[in-house]
């Protein structure tokens, strides 16, 4: 099943997809297995970004495939970062190219969504805590991340966190096909079996330092082949059973 | 003025200190100079922490006697870092030695909490921003810090930002002694006027990054001094013209 939020006569409406149709839910009922459908929606409305999470973790090298383009050791651990949630824009929206970098690249990413406050959670409950699976394109201003060597500022400006369209609640995240178009050729391709913490590992992993909460995201590492980005430039980031994510790159003002 | 959020039978309430006595106000009118009494209340209730924020923007080395300590250069530009919300607790709340950590420092640090929505402000528009300061003990585990390069991880554990006890709103954050006591021992000790970068040049930097959002906090850096604390520890962070914030350090289950 297909959760989404979407925009409908000004107000912020929750629903899922359903023979091409939106199916209105209470925001009360989302992401939940037992849910009443409240009404049917057009499907021309504005998609807005599936979650409106309190926090959004990221994991850094996590692709067994990526950690050999780039000639690394696989990590004994999970390497986490933060990127705050004013970083969040939906499918379709812009990703503006910030005045203060010359070098920002792509990355697209499985994210898994938080379905209830999960606290050191055991690798075998962990499917129990995760309502489903979105995309999730981890923009990154490559030079200051360099050039800090801590990556909060490369990763959190406004923008640099597309997700969506929705999230995906009937697959399994450990064999799903990863890919990132660049103005329609192929830059990003993996699959998720080349993770090298998978999904469970993680929220075990993230869940036993920090409190998680509903809608809260995961965002599980980036396959190889990311690069840069320039103003103009369209983005799809798709996953196996998810969709694709579109997004288009603009100057700042 | 000393705005803070308490708890009073089972609900959280907002107010303010008036001649020891708490004065209630609306949510809406919380950190408003514009505000209306509601009523008064004990002052014998819980305090909560000051704000539930959206994110918690940190600042890495910032005080230029606590760069002479660790014989470190000035640093060109401010180094940031994120705590997640679910890290905060208030005054009297305890810090929880995480099991992961067998080095678990305390930081003492001003804290600016954001009055309004910021984009792009400017150093000389900065103040119109802040809604006033409190007082946040930047809890880190120092080994786990080390070991992950990026800082995220060792300062993300749940009790890991103690904040409070309230926001005092009529201080210069410029000219603030600021200290630190372990068990009764003076441990941290300097003044806000060595900041290396100023809290308006902060906010400057912070939000031509992301956009601030009401209650939004800068944590603005540690002086010299940071040291481990165990188990049984009581910690008192003080800055002038704010107040006391204290919290014990309690062994995780």
């Amino acid at each position: 099943m297909k959760f989404l939020r979407f925009q409908y006569n000004n107000k912020t409406r929750y629903g899922f997809i359903e023979d091409n149709r939106i199916i209105e839910v209470s925001a009360e009922d989302y992401l939940n297995d037992n849910h009443k459908g409240l009404r049917k929606c057009p499907v021309n409305v504005k998609i807005l970004p599936p979650v409106n999470p309190s926090k959004i973790i990221c994991v850094g090298l996590n692709y067994k495939d990526h950690a050999d383009e780039l000639g690394m050791e696989i990590p004994e651990e999970p390497i986490i970062f933060l990127k705050p949630p004013s970083s969040i824009i939906g499918d379709g929206e812009f990703i503006i190219y910030p005045n203060m970098s010359r070098e920002v690249d792509y990355e697209v990413e499985l994210a898994a969504v938080i379905s209830k406050e999960a606290k050191n959670v055991g690798r075998e409950d962990a499917e129990d805590f995760i309502a489903g699976y979105t995309i999730l394109n981890d923009v990154t201003a490559r030079d200051l991340q360099r050039k800090d060597g801590q990556w909060t500022r490369a990763k959190s400006f406004d923008t640099f966190c597309p997700i969506g369209p929705w999230i995906e609640t009937d697959i399994n995240p450990h064999e799903l096909e990863i890919s990132l178009h660049l103005n329609g050729e192929l830059r990003q391709y993996s699959n998720t079996q080349n993770m090298i913490f998978d999904v469970y590992e993680l929220v075990e992993f993230v869940s036993n330092i920090m409190t998680l909460e509903k809608g809260d995201i995961i965002a599980t590492g980036t396959p190889p082949g990311v690069g840069s980005m320039k103003p103009g430039d369209e983005i799809e980031a798709s996953i196996e059973g998810i969709g694709t994510l579109k997004n288009k790159v603009i100057y700042s003002k």
